[in-house]
This record gives C-alpha cells, sequence and structure tokens, in this order.
C-alpha cells in the first residue's frame, strides 16, 4: 500500500492551475499509463473539434485505466498533459476547475506538467494526458 | 527482482500501435535512460534524413543502455517518443510492426506516449525516445 | 534511504552536453516535481525575454522544491527540458556548464531529454524542467 503526500511547499510559487508541486511517495508498485486521447473502447476518436468532449473522454479513459487496477484518481502521483493548441489552454483550465473537485475529492491535485506540442499522434487528437500511479 | 505486467483492459480502446495501454510493475530497483536519438559511439549523429536508420540506432541505443545494466526490452516500464515531423508517423508504426516482434518476443509492448514536437537537440534528429526500465 | 548511480556505458554514445545517459536508482520513496517555469513565490513571471535568468530561477525553484523534502540535486534521477525557442539550446548549454558543477559537486549530471516545444502555460516562459528524484 502506497503513501502518496501531494505537497505545495511555500517557499514555490503558487501553482499556476489545478495541480500541486510535488508528489511524495513511498511505494513498491506503479502504474504506468500510456498517454490518453479521446478514443472510445473501439479505439475511435471521439470529440471532433470539441476540446471540452475530448477532456472527458481522456479522464474517463484514464480512470478506467486505473479502476482496471483496483485504483482511483487518489493514486496518480504525475500527469504530463500535451496540448496541440495554446488556444484551448483556458477551456483545460476550466475543465479542471469544473470536474477536479469531483475527481479528487481530498482537493489535492497530482502534479502536473503542461507542454503545447505540433500534434499528436493522429491529426484529430487535441489532448493527450500521460499518467504515473502508485498501488 | 521487478514483477512487470503489461495490460490491456478492455475498458480502454484498443491500441493505436505496438504498444500496450498499462504497466504495473512492483520493483525496487529502477532505470531512468536519457532520451536516446541516432548517434553512433562517438557521439555522432547518424541516418541524416533516413528516418528508418535512426530508429533502428535509437532502438540500437536503448538496447545498449538496457544491456550495460544486465537488462533488456523485457525490463521497460514505459516508452516516450518524440517526432519531428507527423510525416514520419506511419514510417515509425512500421518500424515498430516489423521489429518489435523481436525485441518484445513476449509480444507485450509497454506503454508508448507519441508525441510530435518541434526540434530535438540538433537539427538532423528525426526521433528521439526515452525509456524508464524495472530491474 | 535511496543508492543512485549515475552512468555512462562506454557502448553508448557521448551524452551530448551536461546529462548522463542512465540513472540506476533502488529507492522506496520519489518525489515527482511539476514541471518548474520561472516564477516568483508570488506565481508571477520572471526574466521576460531573458532566457539565462529564466534557466536560474527554474533552478532555483526545482533546488527549492527538493529542499522542502530535505533532499537536494543530489537525489535527482531524471530531467526532461522544454524549451520554446531552438535559438535557445546554446544558451541552455552555457547555462549547465557555468552552474552544474556547483549544483552537482560529483559532477554526476542526472540524464535529462531536451525538446523543443510550440509553447508552455505562459507566453513569457521560454523554459519548463520536469523532475523525478529518489530519497
Amino acid at each position: 500500500m502506497s503513501e502518496i503526500r501531494i505537497l505545495n511547499p511555500d517557499t514555490l510559487g503558487k501553482p499556476l492551475g489545478q495541480y500541486s508541486q510535488i508528489t511524495r511517495v513511498k511505494a513498491s508498485e506503479f502504474l504506468f499509463i500510456a498517454g490518453q486521447v479521446a478514443t472510445d473502447k473501439t479505439g475511435n476518436p471521439v470529440g471532433l473539434d470539441d476540446f471540452s468532449r475530448q477532456c472527458e473522454q481522456v479522464f474517463a479513459n484514464i480512470e478506467a485505466a486505473l479502476a482496471s487496477q483496483a485504483a482511483t484518481f487518489a493514486n496518480v502521483v504525475e500527469f504530463t498533459t500535451y496540448l496541440v493548441h495554446s488556444q484551448d489552454i483556458p477551456q483545460f483550465m476550466q475543465f479542471r476547475r469544473r470536474e477536479f473537485p469531483r475527481f479528487f475529492p481530498s482537493g489535492k491535485y497530482p502534479p502536473n506538467t503542461l507542454l503545447i506540442v505540433d500534434r499528436l499522434v493522429q491529426e484529430p487528437f487535441l489532448i493527450e494526458v500521460q499518467t504515473v500511479a502508485a498501488l
């Protein structure tokens, strides 16, 4: 059983969104989840041109990946988020403000690194999130 | 000795290539390998303008890094792959279809996150792969 | 207490900068530090249009994050560095040549993966560094 502490030391700046600066984790078992994009169970893209819908699907996929190993968002130690359009950053912030309190009822949001890249594996995908979790 | 399980839960979409959705790993010793590009032993670029040759060199370098610690591709728990040109995605898919069955005779391909970025450390490099492994 | 070995096996090319090819780490406790950008303690950007100043602030933030958990740069097992402009690569190399001997008095520089991406979370940020450490 892991011991996960999500921390915002006051020697560091206030996080610029719904994330924390540090996870300190004592664990002997980890999950590495491939970057999730907005695909349904058949592997087809969903939410074409709909960034908010893609966010929902991506986090639903991460939740399913965690659940398959009897884990929840509380097990997440790190996210890395890749967006294709910097114009979507405000919507991503909004999505987290709206949904993260439900995903993370403790109010402890894991560290996230947000990057704007050229493209993801297929043209329609607007967001991809890579996850590390501890069991 | 680590216990590595590579998993594709059926609650998640079929992977979009030669990778799996999740690694579940119980381990107390890990390798973090710097992103590998197509350099030879003297640090010089190889495979100029030859994406397929660069793929070979990158995975040869990863294999050498693993071998230096008495590990093999079976120890890999996560790849992150960065390409410079989205036009190379089909060739990357092809490379994996061709070579991964040899690298991973178990047929268990580790999670991978594929990203298209602007550039790598030097102009000629077309692909870089970052690796985490468990011993 | 972790056991961290930073390695450059001679079967791999010479690193292309102030980093090493492999970390081998035996540990049961890890830190995942969110990508650090050049913010001060109030979360405001510092070093506008000044890449070198931003580098200093980013590594000061990482040092503060480590220090908050009684760790130092000697605990780092992996960096991933994102720059917005490839033109800044020479300055980044120069910054590391100048500062890393002080940050890493052992001369053992952790693996780094250097990527050029489109943009970071806010327009003024020119560099972001993600860190994993072992306690």
